[in-house]
């Protein structure tokens, strides 16, 4: 049986430990959500109050260059890359997931006209499938979205896909797809993959280029703390760039965008999938936490996250039999993300219990009850701490008077 | 002939001198450029802390609810309809002018399936003219785009146009397009109307439903002060609602998103036009200097954005004449946006030299200088002093030892 005591050692010896100074965490607060929105770095309240006063306020329209605001997209995309097994140049950070995944998914169905099948595990968050639906409906070129679930994935990777469209880890279950073999099968039928990264950046060691992985987009206000809604992010294989255009033509974009010519000619790199002006404040900002998470050893993020969750898990057994918290996550740690799922008919009320008792989850409708490891700022006696007050929840029936408000956090 | 002392009148008498006050100014600078980026309100810098420390820092995923942010694309929407005749749910503030475009340029294009020709303004700014020509590239269905400029566009507007989509005030020129006049002839073909209201919104008074405009997109961080980059925002009458799909579908566009359903079902009112999670820090920062704009009273900021533009081209010719700087906007002010651009072969050391000296208007290649009136923040001696310092240096040939470094401010 597993005690307090196990819990302290392991935060003593914790390599991390440091880290979590860097972040502002109200005092008392366990905090599981970090796959839904990052925690606050510190330097960030800093960095946004030099861009509003300083950059804006003061130096104005001269910190397009000044500032660099211009290249910022750019610069923290090369930072990106460093986490996820990119080159320089081949990502860069603007714009909306979805945004982003409209933009390479419509150059990957150009780069196969011949096809008409864009895979996508129908499950995942909805945003990606919604997007594919909006881009084939607009293209008019009768392509048809086709859902397959994780262990039938590769098996529906057939030689009329041509698109391959997948998120590496699922947003309600935590599962983690193999992205070596199923982009590696992609690639033997001809068709061409995109990767989402959305639960996954900032969580795991990944290695696009290894895998030989064509296209990629992710999110930066999860793991990667960039703040709510900072802008995504998108990578595009060096080998598919200035190739094919995107539809999304800004600007931004354009081979010479200062020249301000009358028709669209795309940049010859990563810039061609570039729109328009970026929301500077929350780009720049999402810089800060950006940097942190560079500074850090993804090997070690990895170690502590496997380790977090299979603890938590141990933690319900030992702690929570009698209550039936079903693990929705795979229990193997290596089909898994940073996020343990538990189903459970009363997710919600003990959601909401679990909030007003200082333990932050999620709930996804219907019945599953996340929680997000983010090894920077959590601690291993933070795990304890959630699941005793969890126990004292579920021995004292707290949940069956918890308030019903309404639950809208984002993915 | 003009003196200081006229304008130090003109000043003592300023019925929005009061407005000043609001905004954060570096001492000394006179800023003719809030056409492009438009100053810092002095409560952004607290606004955008709050967002920081208190709602992302401390209260975390709860804001969604807690702080609205959820709604705020609604929110901030409703107030920028008040600015541009609108009824409440006809205004979003969200993602890109050109994404915004590119969603409502699909919807108007279905509307219209028999036709094929998207008019616009080739001359003005490029981005709307890239969006279209990569709309209906993707489209894939013969769609065209035709030029027309200024006094030739009512003439353009024929029967086979789908879509006249224009942009009211010239970003290099300044001319104001006719609303009424075009709106109605566009009707009276058959046609829909979009307009970008870029570099209009904020600086004149606008009545879309009094002319029964169809659609317009427009820019929050010139003439509103919303910040670098802060999100555009998008009309739509709420006659064209929740019909015609718009094609980046994302899942905060959906009827019920929070129920994650795998195919996208549109939401029925103005929410239809929203794609993914905003960028939040800009988003809330920029309601700051929109709050304010709602507080005036747009007649006198018209009537003081004329007064103010008509003394600068009379001061450009009682102390310039032999500079032969031609004026490039229109003289009759009723044709004017709400600034004024002057030609000069050397416009760009000119311009280089003036702003060492303490006066920002910016250049536009090959030959135009932009001096932008935003009437809030700027004072009538303003007009006394740049004329004044523009005039030391063409009389010392300042200008020709400027520096040569890259201009690249926004629009």
């Amino acid at each position: 049986m597993l005690s307090r005591k196990d819990f302290e050692k392991l935060d003593k010896n914790d390599n991390l430990k440091d880290f979590r100074s860097k972040f502002s965490l109200p005092e008392g607060l366990i905090y599981f959500d970090g796959n839904s929105l990052g925690a606050m770095p510190k330097e960030a309240a800093l960095r946004a109050n030099e861009v509003v006063v300083k950059e804006w306020g003061h130096d104005l329209i001269q910190s397009w260059n000044k500032a660099g605001w211009f290249h910022l997209t750019e610069k923290i995309g090369n930072k990106i890359a460093k986490l996820i097994g990119a080159n320089e140049g081949e990502v860069i950070c603007t714009d909306a997931t979805g945004l982003n995944l409209f933009k390479i998914l419509a150059v990957a169905l150009k780069m196969r006209p011949e096809r008409k099948i864009i895979l996508m595990e129908g499950s995942n968050f909805p945003t990606d499938n919604y997007t594919a639906q909006g881009l084939s409906q607009i293209m008019g070129q009768g392509h048809e979205v086709k859902f397959a679930e994780k262990n039938d994935i590769l098996e529906a990777i057939t030689e009329d896909v041509a698109v391959v469209s997948l998120t590496q880890v699922h947003y309600k279950k935590g599962h983690l797809l193999d992205m070596k073999a199923i982009t590696k099968k992609a690639h033997q039928v001809g068709a061409l993959i995109i990767w989402d990264l959305c639960h996954s950046a900032g969580a795991l060691p990944i290695d696009l280029n290894g895998c030989d992985v064509d296209f990629a987009v992710g999110c930066t206000y999860k793991y990667l703390n960039g703040g709510p809604g900072s802008p995504a992010f998108l990578f595009v294989a060096s080998r598919h760039q200035g190739k094919e255009t995107q539809p999304l033509t800004g600007w931004w974009g354009h081979k010479a965008p200062f020249l301000f010519e009358q028709d669209y000619e795309q940049a010859k790199t990563i810039w061609q999938f570039l729109t328009g002006t970026q929301p500077i404040l929350s780009l720049a900002t999402a810089e800060v936490g950006i940097d942190i998470m560079v500074s850090a050893d993804m090997e070690e993020i990895r170690k502590k996250s496997i380790k977090m969750s299979d603890l938590f898990i141990q933690l319900i057994d030992e702690n929570l039999k009698e209550y039936d918290f079903c693990i929705a996550s795979p229990l193997n740690s290596a089909e898994r993300g940073s996020q343990i799922s538990l189903y459970s008919e009363n997710g919600y009320p003990i959601i909401k219990a679990l909030i007003a008792a200082g333990v932050v989850g999620d709930f996804r409708a219907p019945d599953i009850m996340r929680f997000g490891f983010t090894p920077l700022y959590l601690k291993y006696t933070d795990l304890w701490d959630a699941v005793q007050r969890l126990k004292v929840i579920m021995e004292n029936d707290v949940w069956k008077k918890a308030e019903f408000n309404e639950v809208s956090s984002v993915t």
